[in-house]
């Protein structure tokens, strides 16, 4: 399903608006949205990242700070496009199969729009992430991950239940409308930016619904008369699981991987969405396969910078580095989106020091590098 | 210290801007702060909450969502105007002692301004709390509660670190400059609301430097000629440990209770900040000391409309409930800031049922108040 609009419709002052929180404002490049349902999702800061420019050599980086949203990821501006849909539609739930954000999101607008909400995790997830899923009331079961999209069918067939994550078990598809809540990435960009799209936007990917949206986006900006050129996208993937590197590699729009560990939970998948592929074909892009280590790297380097994101949402500078590594490099702008908080990942307990008093804190700040008299 | 302004030399069209993150933008009526050091901050949502108004039986209820600032809260704004400051007089670090929040958005701009970061932490802070700040390259020391101001000063006067939380052992106040940043939300609110300040804005309270910045931000507006009416604030406190109601009871600045146990950590302390007093002093507010059963009941109804917050920050919705329930109530908008997000609590690991196939999955669902045909 392709969702088109009549572009000669839209209001010629949409694009003249600031881009506050709250996507309602993008009514009219939107699927039917029920403004009441907002929490105030998109509007999210763009940080300039000189010490990351600095580090790698390159004109300039910024950090589309996606866990500045209400649940903490990028997974708002979806949540808020479709569960509209799922209201719009009468269901009494909304059930999705996910590794995290995207549960934490749904619960929050479901139980603003009173809908029940299933969310079905692998025992894996952390216990921030439940407590997130719990607190707005959803109702959480572990199951058999091979298991999820028939329970999923069972669910929107005996309950009627909206789904909202990927519940066909021959194509890796997302809801249609959630590409629709992505986009706005793209139009807040665009006019944060002074009305210029950057030369590559870095992005993320797990099927790749992301990388679509936001191709759709600028697209859209395009069609529109706003801007004449797009940025090449670039699809941030766990080297572990690459599917959609190996469809580009060998010409197909949808690829299966094998099995193997990655620490990016939420974008470490077997299958790639087509609409991920058709996207780095729209817009010239092409993927940077990222292995764990890259991730830490580029977390830590983004931390220093003042943004701590989750390990899946440090795909893109990684992504970046990857890149300039093998000489590719672009001139001007590029953004890397940050999708998510760092609190997302859970944390054991880290032992940090103990001081009793001047003696023993000096001590512990001098083998940290502080410079004592 | 008290900070003014040469009022009449702000530029006319400063109030005529949208209230997007990153508050450079107010810089005429702020001290000296470095653009660069900016992560984004402010330009938070305003999210109706007409759940909670229903449920309260008030005209309308707005949650100013401070949860969604750089490092989740609201402590995003004291820190960009403070470490601008230590910046400014060549310091080489800062130091604080912290119950959480500060200490992970010092972390972030200190990290952003190159500066080295003390943040000394008492034992039960949460894991997620420490790996935060950690993550921001902080040098984290546990240390005995009662020394922390010592070790402050020594940290001081030792290495020249700037202190931006109090130490001084015999009156409690922030660092000057803090409000100068809280106040900020002030402004965003009288924008937000198409001009119009709210009649109430519930605070979440701990000393009252939030308090004092969001009453000077108001008074601002009102010196500047752009209200004619500022709203009354109301200090909400842990009942457990509620230095300014006693404060108020006795007609003093600054009052000093005993311990007791409470689970807001970030809000519970045992004496006041004089400037707390005076805010209320100055908008004739008044002080809600609100339970820790009350402050679960307020984060669930908040959670429910579809803000997690972390308990401490349920803290304005607990106190709306404290004024309600003994029929103090306000006519038009009640604005309730949240302070701060839920993962800052951390979580233990939360029982979720497991189910193995449909029929496991649908007794854990109708054991859950789920429909099933």
């Amino acid at each position: 399903v392709e969702v088109v609009y009549e572009y000669g419709a839209v209001p010629a002052l949409l694009f003249e608006q600031p881009p506050l929180p709250g996507l309602s404002r993008w009514a009219p490049l939107l699927p039917p949205v029920d403004p009441r349902l907002s929490l105030g999702e998109g509007g999210t800061a763009l940080v300039d990242a000189p010490s990351i420019a600095a580090d790698l050599g390159v004109d300039r980086v910024c950090l589309k700070n996606e866990s500045a949203n209400p649940t903490w990821s990028h997974k708002d501006r979806f949540n808020f496009v479709v569960v509209s849909a799922a209201v719009r539609e009468g269901a009494p739930g909304v059930v999705l199969a996910t590794s995290g954000n995207h549960g934490i999101s749904a619960a929050a607008y479901a139980a603003r729009a009173g809908l029940k909400c299933v969310v079905l995790i692998r025992d894996t997830t952390p216990a921030a992430v439940k407590a997130a899923m719990l607190a707005h009331g959803a109702t959480v079961v572990v199951v058999p991950w091979a298991k999820r999209l028939s329970l999923m069918g069972e669910l929107r067939d005996k309950l009627g239940y909206h789904p909202i994550s990927n519940c066909d078990p021959q194509v890796v598809v997302g809801h249609s409308f959630g590409p629709e809540g992505y986009k706005t990435i793209a139009y807040e960009l665009f006019l944060q930016l002074d009305r210029r799209p950057p030369s590559v936007v870095y992005v993320p990917t797990g099927i790749g619904e992301l990388l679509f949206g936001v191709a759709k986006g600028f697209a859209e900006l395009k069609q529109l008369g706003l801007t004449a050129t797009v940025p090449r996208l670039v699809a941030c993937e766990p080297a572990a699981r690459a599917p959609l590197t190996q469809a580009v590699a060998t010409g197909t729009l949808s690829a299966r991987v094998a099995d193997a560990p990655t620490d990016a939970h939420s974008i470490g998948v077997l299958m790639n969405s087509a609409r991920g592929a058709i996207a780095l074909r729209q817009t010239n892009g092409w993927t940077a396969p990222v292995t764990d280590d890259a991730l830490r790297r580029a977390r830590q380097r983004m931390a220093r910078a003042g943004v701590w994101a989750e390990l899946s949402a440090a795909a893109a500078v990684a992504g970046l580095e990857h890149d300039l590594a093998r000489d590719r490099r672009a001139d001007g702008t590029v953004v890397c989106l940050v999708t998510s908080s760092g609190f997302k990942d859970g944390a054991g307990d880290l032992a940090v020091p103990r001081a009793q008093d001047w003696e023993s804190l000096s001590a512990a700040l001098q083998a940290r590098g502080h410079v004592l008299p």
